[in-house]
């Protein structure tokens, strides 16, 4: 490989850093790591100290973020903010959050090997909880950073009945303390994001990273039709009111839907059939749909074309349809200024810069709230997430490295 | 009402006695009563007694069928069988099976009233087990009489763990005994059964009777289609293979398979979708379908257009389909001149005799294994069956036991 400005940013190693982490983990033969647990505190002492052999100074705030400082050229300036999330689902890859941060730290390292300082200071922040995995409420750590943390969350539990005040304080955490996680948005010029794809589109346009463009908005419907139960071998063709029909016309609706709008997805991934007998007809089914857009428009064109679907098949088939919103999300786009930023680093390091949404959530839709935002996406091999198999290639890493690195350098240029 | 053969012809005579027969019952507030229980051999004595007070003799058999005998002009001549089941599903109606029953003896006794034997005996019998709510086999008392009674069903267990040879010497019947049921198809003419339709078209017709032009056949399917899981957010609908779109997909092409020819009907009446989680593409689906026809080869027609739509939906969408067939049996036509007496008979009686396939089973299946069947069908409310709101009105009920008494007296002439 060629001359690189730190030797953490090589792919070998920022793999050898990933596989620490991975090793940090609640089941011996995998990776789960969830917040407030002793693995998610090990795992920010460890960040805390490549942080420090950095040159940065580093600490965990209330809710238990790891945060490291690379001061800028003037004390107190304001910082650009880099990082992504240590946390893990259960059985997890290795990937999936942690190379944000130790992507980020390695370019730090690279400021502090030639000396450098910029006019931004650099802050990386290790998120405790992105996932949910614990708690089910997601993004916990990002949301006591922007001060958007809803203490009412401190009263849910996890499946052993413990409530997440309880798990802070076994975990050494105080809950009362989590208002004083809560940065000032005048402390930050910006946050950029390094990732996992998650998907498949790296790697189907053979590319180590991609600059995205928006973190998709998502509304999720639950659907009920009710028809008419029925004896499979007496109710001719002619009478019935089929819930299985019926439902079967409203997921080809929603896949068609999602196909009329590029960069839509519109996915029916539960389905439920009542009574469920091989003889009887379904007098009912239930099914979800997961619909989302990068922009919010396209999802409510996206949505409004569902809507008018499942009225229309419901209406033609005699049958009763109730549409539920379960949950509804707005699109969090990418700041143009940011969206160039990477797109020119990625451009500079000798790839064409593919410009593509982010289907998935991550801690940028939350920081968005205080600060703009920009996320790198490295290629995943398979497209695989969530899952043991879980691989990013050491170039493909050591590529998002580059990028992240060349982002950062250029980034008090836009800020000035 | 108008002038009687018997009094027991008459709706409410016969709905007096399907009440007292639905008052034998395992359960309380409804009515369950299976294969080898006190309330089966109850029932059945009961019925004997009904039989032996119209002129009949009556018997049980091996396997607890009870059969009377209404002498022909000359003893031993050939018999016209009638009859249908006295047992049950669990919490079931009252008219499914033992209404058969109780207008065939009312007819014998509008005989014995008129004093009148006919060249050929009348048989009734009441089967023992159709619905094989028990063991699961179904037609035990109908498979013993014709001989056709597997000895190795014996081994079968109950939700209890008690062997069907086990239950039969706790209800006090012989299981070694059971080939003594096994008639000669010499010792009958013919086979009528009333039944109610369990389905909606005679409600839909205005009709109180139909004449069954036969009993459908049947082929069921265990279909699984695997295609690829994925992240609902992330993965482009251009590259997914999504295995519940082409189940749904199939579903309609069912559908529309037995939409094509008349009296034919497809079910999916199971759907099952992996992982089934709302942001997961789905990976697999399994699915049944349930495809009847009167004719077998409408129903050859109907299972090679199914099979050749999920040929075509799986290579379409690159989806691997298994697909196994669970159960298949053929169709059982109505002798053509029984099905001719029964149409004459609502005829005569004053209805425009509409011919109707049956979609349901019925002992009428299994009996022609050794004689020629026929079957009346009787209107049910809303078409609703194996329920307790299933009834059957005292006009119908009247409506059907003339149909038969009149089919009963002008058989002879058939025979003849």
């Amino acid at each position: 490989m060629t001359d690189i400005p730190s030797p953490l940013m090589r792919g070998a190693a920022i793999r050898g850093r990933i596989d620490a982490l991975a090793a940090i983990s609640a089941q011996p033969d995998g990776l789960t790591r969830v917040f407030a647990s002793p693995e998610q505190r090990r795992a920010a002492s460890l960040v805390a100290d490549w942080m420090r052999e950095s040159g940065m100074t580093a600490r965990e705030d209330a809710i238990g973020n790891v945060i490291g400082r690379y001061e800028a050229t003037q004390d107190g300036a304001k910082a650009l903010l880099l990082g992504s999330h240590l946390d893990s689902v259960r059985d997890a890859g290795r990937w999936d959050g942690p190379l944000g941060v130790v992507t980020a730290i390695a370019c730090v390292d690279a400021l502090r090997r030639a000396r450098r300082r910029l006019p931004v200071a650099v802050e990386i922040v290790g998120f405790c909880d992105e996932e949910g995995t614990r708690f089910g409420a997601t993004m916990l750590g990002s949301r006591a950073l922007t001060g958007r943390f809803d203490p009412a969350l401190l009263g849910l539990t996890d499946e052993a009945g413990i409530s997440m005040a309880q798990a802070m304080r076994e975990a050494g955490l105080d809950p009362d303390a989590i208002g004083q996680a809560a940065r000032r948005p005048e402390a930050f010029a910006g946050y950029l994001e390094l990732h996992i794809e998650q998907g498949p589109v790296l790697e189907r346009e053979h590319l180590p990273v991609g600059c995205v463009t928006a973190i998709a908005g998502q509304t999720r419907l639950a659907v009920t039709f009710t028809g008419m139960a029925g004896h499979a071998g007496t109710v001719p063709m002619a009478g019935r009111h089929d819930a299985l029909a019926a439902a079967a016309e409203a997921v080809l609706a929603i896949e068609a839907a999602a196909q009329a709008q590029p960069g839509v997805v519109g996915t029916v991934g539960r389905l439920e059939v009542l009574p469920g007998a091989v003889n009887v007809i379904p007098g009912r089914v239930r099914f979800t749909a997961d619909l989302r857009a990068p922009q919010d428009e396209s999802r409510a064109r996206l949505v409004g074309a569902v809507r008018a679907a499942i009225g229309r098949i419901a209406a033609a088939r005699g049958i009763a349809a109730e549409v539920a919103v379960t949950h509804e999300e707005p699109a969090t786009p990418c700041a143009p200024a940011l969206r160039r930023l990477i797109a020119a680093a990625i451009d500079e390091a000798g790839w064409p810069a593919l410009r593509l949404p982010s289907g998935a959530g991550h801690d940028a839709m939350e920081v968005a709230a205080i600060m703009p935002v920009g996320m790198v996406f490295v290629r995943c091999r398979g497209g695989l997430s969530h899952h043991p198999g879980e691989h990013v290639s050491d170039e493909d890493a050591e590529a998002g490295a580059r990028v992240l690195h060349r982002a950062i350098t250029k980034f008090p240029e836009l800020a000035a």
